[in-house]
């Protein structure tokens, strides 16, 4: 079982740890952190230096799974690790993401005509690369395994080795996540329809910095899509 | 707003992943991850190497919060980390733990007498250092707020949120992280009583290597706390 991991700046931890624990608790499994070189990334939000195991060159060709967490807006214009993903999506046996790792899946050309799940911030931006947005918590079309963002990471984690290995050692997961939740712990405000508009648009004003990156390096990965032929020009479209 | 989270060889990332992006996005908040010395470590399971940001001798004296994750089974009888934790924990604001960290708070004398939730795998060791174990799945006991492991670091993180900002904080982590559990996405396996003692046992005879290490280390730091007269002797206490 070979996974690959994709790690970049500003990768969301929490996207990546259930999957990551689960994945290298498969017995001889080989479970690879990549990024272009092995330099010192951070984390989003806030700091938290950690180190790739694996360069995108020394990445496994055949992969059982190669997974995408949320990684910073910069990256979905990066070239060399949109053709990484390509490739190695390409041949994979899971493609799959948590999070804004969808957005990076589709600025890699792979989630054209797919249905896709991810953070609610995030829906309007994923069908600019033609998938199809959807208000799942985990959405599996066909080899691609997608899902919302942050808690959401467990479920996907849950649903990817039932997918991967089998239903026995899924629940073995789940019982090692220990998956309970327990809704008088909290407020009830996980979605945006449960939050209500005025702590939504709070919320949304806060981040807005964060996110504002987001348009032009994502418009910028369209752009590619269509000068690669893997992604109609809708602008032109409408002119003819 | 400063916050140290104790990091380590076999650090488990899902439990400090939450905690740390709540903590980080608080504004002007000061994150550090703690270790002793910024030396590479790996997380539990499997490798994923990091940075500690910030030596024990650098981290601030007067915490808001002390946050200890699932750390490796050596570090529960490794008397310089147990040290720091007791000096800083008797000063914070608060004192937290995801899952097996509350070993480590108790390890360090910090929850004998206190109300205390853990990763159900370990409820049998945490009574040693007297502390009263709970089958709540986040307890608060005064200033410490203790949790179960894995998914619970979620509401765990929702929970400090409330105590440490306000509730309108909370709800805002609550909506960033979408905890809006889907039962159907998943087996409900999540509990032993859920999962049946078959499935159970499976579990921990697989997880039985990696917790061997754990009793010769807390029956260490039992005979440190007895030493230092935190903590009675009961087998003495048992012969008078």
């Amino acid at each position: 079982m070979k996974a690959a991991i994709l790690v970049a700046p500003g990768t969301v931890l929490a996207d990546l740890a259930p999957a990551h624990a689960m994945l290298s608790m498969i017995p001889s499994a080989e479970v690879h952190t990549v990024w272009k070189k092995k330099e010192i990334l951070s984390a989003f939000p806030g700091t938290f230096p950690f180190l790739p195991t694996t360069t995108f060159a020394e990445c496994p060709r055949q992969l059982d799974v190669l997974l995408v967490p949320a990684v910073g807006p910069e990256v979905h214009a990066d070239d060399e690790t949109l053709d990484f993903l390509a490739e190695r999506g390409a041949e994979a046996r899971f493609v799959t993401s948590v999070c804004a790792g969808a957005l990076m899946l589709g600025a890699a050309g792979l989630l054209n005509g797919y249905r896709t799940a991810t953070h609610w911030m995030l829906d309007e931006m994923l069908p600019q690369f033609g998938a199809i947005i959807t208000t799942e918590r985990v959405v599996v079309d066909r080899n691609r395994i997608t899902s919302d963002g942050g808690s959401a990471a467990t479920e996907h984690t849950i649903v990817l080795a039932k997918h991967l290995v089998g239903d026995d050692y899924a629940q073995e997961i789940e019982l090692f996540f220990e998956w309970d939740p327990q809704p008088q712990l909290v407020f009830g405000t996980g979605t945006p329809t449960k939050a209500g508009p005025e702590l939504t648009n709070r919320l949304l004003t806060k981040m807005a910095p964060e996110f504002a990156g987001f348009a032009p390096a994502l418009a910028k990965a369209v752009e590619r899509l269509q000068a690669q032929g893997l992604l109609e020009d809708r602008a032109a479209l409408a002119r003819s």
